[in-house]
């Protein structure tokens, strides 16, 4: 089952043709990965970032819809492959039914600017658990 | 032969982990590109969007080695398809010979919010001259 | 009574010294206005922006102690000053007991690009009752 | 004499108003803090922030006049005022003879997130050379 959450467009993020400007949906991406790891991996970035990091290695976004202000993002992010030391994730945002942003991107946790770490063995079991049917090890 | 632009990582780039923000680097591209279309393509960003767009549908990228601030990135575009309403470009972007990132991503000309349009006649030409000789029409 | 809303401090929000950053305390700051224009003045932005805007003329601000990634602010704003076409508001940040931030500052509602406008009747009234007792008219 | 930057409107920063977006001018400043330092006190903000760092305490600005997308800002930064570990400026960002913003702010040098530090000698004689004739001691 998908991860899930809401972002109300706001003022900033919008150009001046007046819809989400891309790099900021890459921001709320960015927020909603935060929320994953905190809410279901009991890994919250504030933490993980002390020693480590889990920067985006690959990401890849199509936007099939223009967002407005004031519109609300459902944000649904599943992960579908789990490496020794990576994430692959898969994301979609919709307002109300139509889709908006469709996204694929690989995590890597690392020690801090340094090599890959594998993860903890809790953390795996969690993202494990998220997995689709067919890739669970 | 690609169209190229030196961009110094700012502090307001970098993130608590010392290096650029993923998000800030879709900024620094569409700085690039907004460049490109004012210095090659003679149709500044500022003038496009005052009845028109040319927002991003597509784009992917790989973040090939962390950037710190204080880094000069050269970044590198290349248009490599043109279609009747859109333009698909290649990026990269070196800090000396290391590679940082490597994208690609497709614009499309709107009318405002809406339909796409057909290139304009001069800016066809513009891009056509800038494409891999395999891609010319 | 003071607007108020939290805010939990983003890896989005912090710079390379692991604090939230200055121009992202006022990217928070307009998310609270907007906020109070929707739940209080019955404006919200995305209609106010249609026809008219509401920019900021001036803002002053002091940060009393850094934020760490983590924290939730709790903001808290009160319209002081209720002009033709303009507002001042006072604007407190507290995590926990602790001040964070503190500033004031003046909206102008306008027309498009272009003159200051008087505060439609309703929005007028709403903001005057939120008002310190001494400053209503 | 005041230290002067160039600084083109991007589209990033603009907001659905077509002008620019007033937290976009706080990171504006602070590219040209950074230049300041890089340019005029031989201390660039990438190796100042690896001890120690220098945050904004207190900032205040009035937005004389909108900004709009394309065009050039000049701003001009001078300081007013050296302090054991702190240093305020004057800064205004005019675009030809029209005056767009004028600010004025407060830096700070300590330790990475602590105790205030006096400024290295070689600093404070580089920014006591910029002070206006009265504030010199």
């Amino acid at each position: 089952m998908a991860f899930t959450v809401q972002v109300p467009v706001r003022f900033r993020h919008c150009d001046p043709a007046g819809i989400v400007f891309f790099p900021r949906y890459f921001e709320m991406i960015n927020d909603v990965v935060e929320d994953w790891f905190a809410e279901t991996l009991d890994l919250p970035f504030e933490k993980l970032v002390i020693a480590n990091g889990a920067p985006t290695a690959q990401i890849e976004a199509s936007f099939t819809a223009p967002s407005l202000h004031g519109d609300v993002l459902e944000f649904q992010l599943t992960p579908t492959k789990l490496g020794r030391s990576s994430v692959r994730y898969d994301l979609e945002a919709h307002c109300g039914s139509e889709l908006r942003l469709k996204a694929s991107a690989t995590l890597v946790y690392i020690e801090k600017l340094g090599r890959s770490l594998p993860w903890p063995d809790d953390v795996r079991l969690r993202i494990e658990a998220q997995l689709p049917e067919a890739d669970k090890a």
